[in-house]
């Protein structure tokens, strides 16, 4: 009999507690495991020796996992130290821990190779479980939090559409997460329902954004429709490769950017006289259970099952990834594979040039085809008498 | 046998669709009625005689009305001159339109009153109905719209609360919407489920803001628990009754502001060298249909409904209202009064100052009490192992 341990890195998603209860809920299928313990705030907790034992929870408790938003077991920061991987070690053999389940983004993803080079000689085995809102880890087709932070911003731009084009006097920004990839900017593509829907314009930080363009985009859109809505990354850049809004304040290695929807909004009043209003859900957006994917959900669940076995199994140094397969008739399913935690670490994974459109203000539909499934949800149905109105008098 | 039109003015809420399927579904009970219009676009679609017949619909279309954010027969902020309103009274006698509901806020309220005016000596009964996410109507106990933004807020703060409390590394600023009037500001209180839960500090503008008590409040708040997460409204005003934020841009009789959130979250970086950052959901949060509030939803179907019976019953000039019961067990009733239009003319209603406390960083418990049954639901269970760790290790 041994243990387990699960340690939560860097921000949280929708799903990530759904994945430690996937690990509990394996763990309850296998007699050589005695305890699920949580380590308590991240890789510090591991080093403070701060572990909860979770299985001593009752069922009805545990399912609360599924629905609670962030980490219940807290996340962290803290930057290791070279010396800090040997004393986890020893923490570990202490607590007769012989799984250890990391779950994050890259970062942790680079702590958890570092760990299992430590522990790999001591049958100590350590597996990646991934997270991030952004999806921006390589190898695997995408990851656990992405797509409740894609069906999150799809709705509601679906329903910021609405309201843009009820009363139709302004251009809306909406700004969304993802410094570096625009995977969540992009999923708002889906909020569409038919060509001419919001978001009218997309901005993804993979391209360089031009200003001139963009002022071009957004008078004609606003001449033709009166209510525009823009959906831009939080990481726009120019053609210096700098971002869009200068940095309001650096101190330490921290840089403190302006918002780029505030600064986009104000270009629009200021270039062209037209209202604008900038929206900022941010961290609401990855943190909504009203809003969490069905599909994320149960994937999040899988990948923390997934990353168990594989450590039962004596893997190591390895992380879940997501295949999708081929299906001849198109729908969506995925298989689980082991990748080695060297092909990912650091590396982020943008969205590739096939998913953005030549002049950079939109995704493909080949982007839309490979998102929708993820989100689990369609977009609702709305009434729209205003459009059933002009339609009858185009008739007429 | 006559018609009916309804008319939304000024910004839409999560729930004015629902006031008007009230309406067509009132209507549906009174033979005396042929037609229940819709105005398209609001004011402008009278003068225009832009009228679509609702009653044309199957009742599978109409339904959809309590689920479509925003309204579904557009809204304007259209001025109108002297001479629009008789122009108004010519369409309506020619449309056999006798029965004029307005469905809107304190502007709307007063076109409603000056149609009236016009039209009160030619048997054409013209009625308010209230709508705004703000709550600043007076009279009422409360508007139509406002339970549903309450809800929206204070679900969104409860979860960002759990995801700032699970890495505790920053301040979080949340912008709330209402420049004047602080209810929807003050209802992220119903947000805690405990005391010490987020938010940690609210601020109104209805109380003058001082930035050395925030920063004192803010880094008091930091030390003791890591994550802060303050909401403050998006009109908030200093000791010189101007908003703290200075004007970005100004263009005719609009004035452009900077975001207070981002704004705050500055202060906090520059002047506690605490990272920070800012949240503003804005229009995402008035058109959020999966946190729509059912008391809401269903308050303002009786809103409308109750507008055409006055309507019906030969009264004019007036907007339906809401009374509170005083109920013996503190149940939550409410009952519906006829209110004079003249009353509640452009008058704005601030948060009262029993709703603040003496530092004025945070609502009273009477606020609470008085808030929680129009949201209409409850803050969903989350787990805190975090939390469960920390209570087991201070036994031991």
């Amino acid at each position: 009999m041994a243990n387990v341990l699960v340690v939560h890195g860097g921000g949280p998603t929708a799903v990530i507690n759904a994945s430690l209860y996937g690990v509990i809920a394996e763990a309850a299928k296998h007699e050589e495991i005695r305890h699920v313990y949580g380590a308590i705030g991240g890789s510090e907790g591991i080093l403070k020796e701060r572990f909860l034992n979770l299985t001593s929870f009752p069922e009805e408790k545990l399912k609360l996992l599924l629905t609670t938003p962030a980490t219940a077991i807290g996340s962290s920061r803290y930057a290791l130290e070279a010396e800090d991987y040997e004393a986890m070690r020893v923490v570990f053999q202490k607590h007769d821990i012989r799984y250890v389940l990391l779950n994050g983004g890259n970062g942790t993803m680079d702590t958890c190779g570092k760990i299992h080079r430590v522990c790999r000689d001591f049958g100590i085995h350590v597996v990646g479980i991934p997270k991030t809102v952004d999806n921006d880890i390589a190898v695997t087709d995408h990851t656990p939090g992405y797509g409740s932070a894609a069906r999150y911003l799809s709705e509601t731009v679906a329903e910021v559409g609405v309201d843009v084009k009820s009363l139709p006097i302004h251009v809306c920004i909406v700004e969304a997460m993802g410094r570096n990839a625009g995977w969540i900017t992009a999923a708002s593509a889906l909020a569409r329902k038919k060509p001419g829907d919001a978001p009218h314009l997309i901005y993804l930080p993979e391209r360089v954004f031009h200003e001139d363009e963009f002022l071009e985009d957004v008078k004609r859109l606003y001449e033709e429709k009166g209510g525009v809505v823009v959906v831009a990354s939080e990481g726009l850049k120019g053609g210096d490769g700098k971002p869009i809004v200068p940095p309001v304040f650096q101190t330490g290695r921290s840089v403190y950017y302006g918002d780029v929807s505030a600064y986009l909004a104000e270009l629009v009043i200021k270039g062209l006289g037209i209202k604008a209003r900038s929206e900022k859900p941010g961290i609401c957006g990855r943190a909504s259970i009203s809003l969490q994917s069905p599909v994320d959900r149960d994937e999040a669940v899988l990948a923390g099952r997934e990353a168990l076995r594989a450590a039962l199994r004596g893997e190591g140094g390895k992380m879940v990834g997501f295949v999708r397969e081929d299906m001849p008739d198109h729908t969506y399913k995925i298989s689980v594979s082991m990748v080695p935690i060297d092909e990912v670490m650091l590396y982020e994974k943008p969205v590739p040039e096939a998913y953005i459109n030549d002049r950079g203000n939109d995704v493909t539909e080949d982007f839309v085809r490979w998102c929708r499934p993820l989100t689990g949800a369609v977009i609702p149905e709305y009434i729209d008498f205003q459009e059933l109105y002009w339609e009858a008098a185009k008739k007429e």
